[in-house]
């Protein structure tokens, strides 16, 4: 047993605005006071983390004019020099503000489209000073509340005018930076814009520069659809398409709760887990979660120490679950392994395949064994083996 | 007011399966009798409708001789040619049987994999033979309730190379047949793969004829994950893949309730009739539902002649709001024309767009005037304008 | 058809935070200018309503010293007096204030319980003075992220002290004034003490004044449980407990959407009218809604305006559907009036409900005719017959 | 480290109708054979249970005479007998039969509900025979899909008289039998009376004998509608109507699942055995599941060892969270005990709770650290403490 201390290869990262929600909601005011950016670099690389990341409007508040600007930026930038920690994700905030209420790459309205795409080019400039080689586009506001308030094919094709835009923006500077799309099902819009990371991965194939644009899938998101995360991911990886990733914690069909990474559906995590590292994986595990209002800052920190801890523990957990001989027997009474094989051999052809036969009768008492199995996850998870 | 009497040429479909269903479920033996093909050709003809669709177990009985296949055939093509009524689509049955407890196309038994493509290719043939056109695969076993037991990224290359071998097999014989596929998201597994009309789309950019397969949409499946059906059949238009659409009601995040179309969100029902008319959708409307268990066969028919009526109903409220003058006033002052006008005018650049400032203040106050829209959407669905 | 103007009789009332909500939430600023009490009253005065509600610092800004609270009050009295406008409901606000983070009667801080018994206290004060009948108790962060924090048969414990101490109060004082809870499952707490109407119902049967406690349910908060919210408000009629109602809008198990009347699920909210007006329900139809931060205030009255309209639109359409004959008959048919007959006789004994047998096989064939039951009420929520 | 071998002394007991369900469901077909019930009673004394239940159908095949019946319990007993298991609780079958397809106690059907209570009535002779001392009703098929067709204040009459008719009969014969009810909030009908344990023991207090009926809640009933169990159990207890449980797993808001206990919501399983066995629950801990279609028999026993050992582990996890001097430092930081203490002294008045002022500004900024003492749980329950 490891003390489980995350180090910068762990490639841990945060969202300034994680650590730094000060609480409000529709039914409550703030409980926390303002994070300065710098600070919270101090306080994340303490803890071992790797990265931050952030929103425009996050690091820079808005309004403020170019020495302002100037200013955090040079604090900002030194807090990174000081600490080694990276910036390896940057996103733009295109929904807090009440012009996008309406969304932003889909308003209804044509100066608002505008406005976020700007808004969006301008970040670009900020992202690749800071070195990230991923931007995040989460289009939590595009979305509507009445199907008649909102063309949808038209909205695909604002989209899609919107990202061919971006792309086409970054190729001609030259820049090393992909996009990532997060998905969202609903909230704070009745229902928003491709709703799960299927509904993403399919969008992108109809881009101009498919291969600049993935998914970010967040844990909450996928759930709140009662989706499986870890199927989830895996089809984006499946895609090639999983660019980055937010982790945290989400107790079913509800709103967005944005717990720490492993205070959800724990059992998830650990097959999520498992995922991430046999896929091989690079890119960071970012953590997306709100620490809860009922936490003062000492708390907000043991929730972000949370989050990694827990990812380290389910690694360990994942590497111990596939090196151990019981489930290898398990996965392969299980089949699992078969399943990679190809259904028919090289050569084969459909009539080959109708000259056979099954046995209905005998297949028909076939067992999978997938009780045993999951059982041995079971219990490596609770540390029982 | 009409009567709302259906004729052919609304392309009323039904399932076999549908008003052939004896409501066996998981707590409750079977209710009705078994309703043979011929006798439901003439019922649904008789109800007005056109077209009528089936797996091969619905109409034949598994494990009949060929003498028996060719006297079911033989009755059911009669009672087609009598009414007039078309096949215009079918499907396999890949999950009653216990050999598919883990999937057809993605079980782990490679032997049942090749098992399920040979039941499809069989199956094929009786599909062309019948004059249909679309080919659905629902894939409702293949899934997992452990993520231990189901490679995800094999299981999505199995599903690939079975479409490709379905498609190559089809272009090799010439057919004109096209394929469909209908995602769910869970039930009868834990999860099920390809869980949404999103992950679909996105699944068939990665075959080798994606031009072949387009989805079929089901209201409830959809609904069973908290999503808006209309906002995924928009998606599948704008990609132009939505084959086909299985019609049906579902009240929210439950079980598979199948209930007959209208019965459950009417507000959503309105809206997709309105979306499916406006958008030029020219396939069959076609009904996957299971009248419940309370029904005897009296109820059955009842049940089937409302999911007609109230498409009929809804097509005809969907016309006067879309022909409403208000209703143009208000879609106006929503500004929904304005997201068809694309966001750059031609041969703007980035640069013109950075040039560019907006109001914010002013913007801000900017209201979108959708709850007046969407009253009115209400007022035409209650027929109170 | 009537133009559907509602009347005061209708006794329509609205949450002042309904109409004055600015739209804040977990991802947005304000959308709106703050409202005025006086301007509300006069407003809502104006579209027909007969009451108006609020918690205590939705009149009153928090931290008003003496003059102010009774500059704000004279002016609100005034604005009554003009209109005619009553005050049928107030109730307190626990949860806005950081000091509810975790609750309010149930806080695990006990000076923070004694602070929000403080508030009530001093609130009923107000609610008496301005008429009101009913004082609602909502206690949203009343609840937690993680079990270990709470321990909830304390929490019941707490909730009991308080309410038996709030009633002693009222019977004190000799007020004429009864107590209404309200449930809700989760948001903004992970989960809620008290999540649904019936988890309310069976804690009112453990206090010492159970007469004076009922519940006020709330259309969305049923729904984000997937309940059926009819059903619910049938059960606590059944207990006589219906002292209030929140009338609203849900599409669904997600976020709570408080969407107007009547734009959520429609077909329930048929139902749920039809329920409240043959139970002969009396207590105000109080709306408690969020108007969309899509909306500017013009926005805003259209949706306070819906919500009445479709109220009235559905108490004409309940009244014809229990009027048509032909529902009669299908009621008949269905044999809904024969639940209403007791299952024995007068003297009837379980020795002669033994001595009887009943004819499976004839029995098993009875249909219940829902199915032409549900689709006449269709058809009259549609307006086609 | 134990080995987790389940004694008698464990209390666990299982419904025959777990291990002997056959798999059949909407959409797939029997894939096990019949399970005789004397086998069933010897292996799961091997496997360390102490207790076996079933329905009445489960045992003894409806239509079975007298002779058939005989011979059938002389069997089960002799089982018993040589095993030392008990038959602690008893429950009718009132679904599986057409004449149920629209309820039992509630159905429209006069005839049927007299014949649900007769039902009921032998079985309780069967039940007091076997040594039970809990009656579970599940009321599975007392429900709706239209509104329309259900009056519910009726069907509480009906189920009101039901329950007081049993109560009275039980005493009567001086049985020393209690009845447990088991909410469920949908499927297989639509929406089920009394969806949660809430409704359920509101239901309860309106009884003539309500100290003689309890609850039976089961973990996946309540969390299909999104309800915490862990909380759900506390109320009922807090009641003192915990009269027996049903555990098993299910992963969200969906159908029914009953996975093995353990396989659904891991840390909702943690935090509820804590709950039962700090709370002192004597009961049976009793298995409800399924075993996933995909297991043959030997799969079966193996999801019935696995609900066992994972109770097992559960509540050593439980236990020694609660003896951890960290976690008991990390209670007191997070006031969890200070809950229990009375919001009011003795004595106290509530005109000495208005003499009192709180320090809003300093209160505003006290955290909870409830992430630390969820953390620390999570580490109990991962095992890396």
């Amino acid at each position: 047993m490891t003390d489980y201390r995350p180090v910068p290869e762990d490639k841990f990262s945060f969202g300034l605005w994680t650590v730094g929600w000060r609480g409000v909601n529709t039914f409550g005011d703030a409980v926390r006071p303002p994070l300065d950016g710098a600070e919270a670099v101090r306080r994340l690389a303490d803890l071992g983390a790797y990265g931050i990341t952030f929103h425009d409007d996050d690091l820079i508040p808005p309004g403020s004019d170019a020495a302002a600007r100037a200013a955090v930026l040079k604090r900002f930038r030194a807090a990174l020099d000081e600490t080694g920690l990276v910036v390896p994700m940057v996103t733009t905030n295109l929904f807090t503000h009440p012009v996008f209420r309406d969304g932003g790459f889909t308003s209804n309205s044509r100066d608002v489209r505008r406005y976020a795409l700007r808004k969006v080019l301008r970040n670009i400039e900020l992202a690749v000073e800071m070195g990230a080689r991923t931007f995040v586009c989460w289009g939590g506001q595009d979305g509507a509340e009445t199907e008649a308030g909102k063309d949808d094919r038209a909205a695909l094709d604002r989209l899609r005018e919107a990202f061919d835009l971006l792309c086409a923006h970054v190729r001609d500077r030259g820049y090393d930076l992909r996009f990532a799309i997060e998905p969202k099902p609903n909230e704070p819009r009745g229902d928003v814009l491709l709703p799960t990371v299927g509904h993403a991965l399919a969008f992108i194939s109809e881009l101009e520069h498919p291969e600049m644009v993935g998914v970010n899938p967040e844990v909450g998101h996928e759930q709140m659809a009662g989706l499986n995360f870890a199927h989830g991911v895996a089809q984006a990886l499946w895609h090639g398409k999983l660019f980055h990733i937010d982790l945290n914690g989400q107790r079913g069909v509800k709103y967005d709760q944005d717990l720490r990474f492993g205070a959800g559906d724990v059992k998830e995590a650990f097959f999520l887990v498992d995922l991430l590292e046999s896929a091989g994986y690079e890119g960071p595990r970012h953590f997306d979660f709100k620490p809860p209002r009922t936490e003062d800052m000492a708390g907000v920190w043991e929730s972000a120490a949370g989050c990694m801890r827990n990812y380290l523990v389910l690694r360990e957990k994942a590497a111990a679950f596939r090196a151990d001989p019981e489930v290898a027997a398990a996965l392969e009474a299980a089949r699992v392994g078969e399943l990679a094989r190809p259904t028919l051999d090289p050569g084969e052809t459909t009539a080959d395949l109708l000259a056979e036969e099954l046995d209905l009768a005998a297949v028909a008492e076939r067992g999978y064994a997938f009780e045993r199995l999951d059982q041995l996850a079971v219990d490596h998870l609770l540390g029982v083996r």
